[in-house]
């Protein structure tokens, strides 16, 4: 059951410093790590990158864990084909990822032939230089896909930018680190944005017909991100297009969370025709990742 | 989201030692907890227990994490409601609980009103005595229910001993600790022989047209407990009767695994009349817990 560290880089034997790397989850409960941290700088975000024998290399941002080798691709493969395979066959063709800049989302979008467009923007660039550099395994199967267009730039700053332009896309995801939860309620993460109720007022107006995916971290253990983002999907988006599904990935601890406006019916339904080359999702993990917690339900009232 | 925690024990404010405690998950990946070890104990098997503030009590066996205040309901109710509701209505009457002396389980199977006797088995007579002084609300909601008897005793002489007798069972429930996951692998859990073919051998005399049900730990970061378990399960049971299913302990990270064997056809659909009084399980997620990561079902061969 224990999946193989899928890293194709080199081993970094002997580089970095070896640490005991501590992750708050919440006040008194850590995640703690022991393993070579082998880069290490502050900047727009605080990005680290450990090295660790059971999770393969794993990437921090401001000390929350984003990813790890071992096992990015639950997290991705749920964010992506879940919406992807919501829709009538063939109806995505434009996709935009607000943050992702780590590829993973990118990689999976691009697996399907009906999508022409796919554009990452990402306001830290140093996340896809170090992730070409440490995590090839993330890039897309063709690295100089053409269909494939990164833009450095505050999300919220494009979005906005788009909708005066008039673009519209078929499938927003939004990918970032979750939001202020910082050690003090001030910290405002540089995602904090992208969870506010006028960044998806914009969405809706660049993607009247499509799908708008957004990942909420993981429930049980954080601050109440999910309850927050279902209020403001309420707010924009008509309540009976709005759906979470969850995935268990598991360097993460319990249940993450994903919110979805889906205009088609019955997205619990698998709709495409093939799925390509998933180690997690398949057509029966699509409906039951709609399934939620009956304690979950009880706390968004649903 | 996040759920207050419910024990109704009262809280002991300045007892027990303030400590960073820390449960190996794996050779460099650690759950840290800080808080207060409240007490501790080594005899059969090194108990402790730890207040933090997040998870509220924790009860460690061995140092492995047995169950948290916060979140013990989703594992018991998984592991009792799923075999309870995959029978038809009113089947199950006689249950064995092997292990299982926090009373969790045995609080559950006494909610339906069908269950005339619950014997629960476990080793350790100081498991049941703890859970009544640090964790009151494990126990069924009548304490003193006459249909409960509670035997200090090693599962697997007393299950030999029913062999002898002849008596049988509808319902046998395994949940006991994980296997051999200390640090060494000559180091032998009191739990051990709980997971031998000889052991279910015997099961299946004492509960021949009944369910089977047990445990088996988080195939993500554990050895693989489910894979040997399934393969004791395949050697002893009709290959049709058995399933696997899961769910998410936020304590223990990563998704929790279940095997169960089931002589009665359709376990997927719940049979029951009516759930009581949970709050994890319900009938959606009784299905949907059946389902298994891609990556699960290969690692089995399913």
């Amino acid at each position: 059951m224990i999946r193989k560290v899928m890293s194709r880089a080199l081993p970094s034997e002997g580089k970095g410093v070896r640490v005991f790397y501590g992750e708050f989850i919440n006040v008194d409960y850590v995640f703690g790590y022991i393993g070579r941290l082998i880069h290490g700088e502050s900047g727009l975000q605080n990005i680290y990158i450990l090295e660790n024998e059971f999770w393969g290399r794993m990437l921090f941002i401001n000390n929350n864990l984003q990813f790890t080798s071992r096992d990015e691709f639950v997290y991705h493969e749920a964010l992506v084909h879940i919406p992807m395979q919501s829709v009538p066959d063939g109806k995505i063709k434009k996709v935009l990822i607000c943050g992702g800049g780590d590829y993973g989302a990118a990689r999976e979008v691009l697996k399907y032939s009906c999508v022409e467009e796919v554009i990452i923007v990402d306001i830290d660039p140093r996340v896809p230089k170090l992730v070409e550099e440490y995590f090839p395994e993330l890039l897309p199967e063709n690295p100089k896909d053409p269909r494939l267009h990164l833009i450095t730039e505050d999300a919220y700053v494009l979005v906005d930018q788009y909708v005066k332009e008039g673009k519209t896309f078929d499938l927003i995801i939004v990918d970032s680190t979750d939001p202020d939860i910082g050690e003090s309620e001030n910290i405002q993460e540089l995602s904090h944005a992208l969870f506010g109720i006028d960044f998806h007022q914009k969405l809706l107006k660049i993607c009247p017909e499509g799908v708008i995916v957004q990942q909420c971290g993981t429930p049980f253990t954080m601050k109440n991100i999910l309850i927050g983002v279902h209020r403001i999907y309420r707010s924009v988006y008509p309540e009976n297009q709005i759906y979470i599904y969850r995935a268990n990935v598991p360097s993460f601890g319990s249940d993450n969370a994903y919110i979805m406006r889906c205009p088609f019916e019955y997205p619990q339904i698998p709709k495409g025709k093939v799925i390509i080359n998933t180690l997690y999702y398949d057509f029966a993990v699509h409906g039951s990742s709609f399934v939620l917690p009956k304690f979950w339900r009880v706390e968004l009232g649903l």
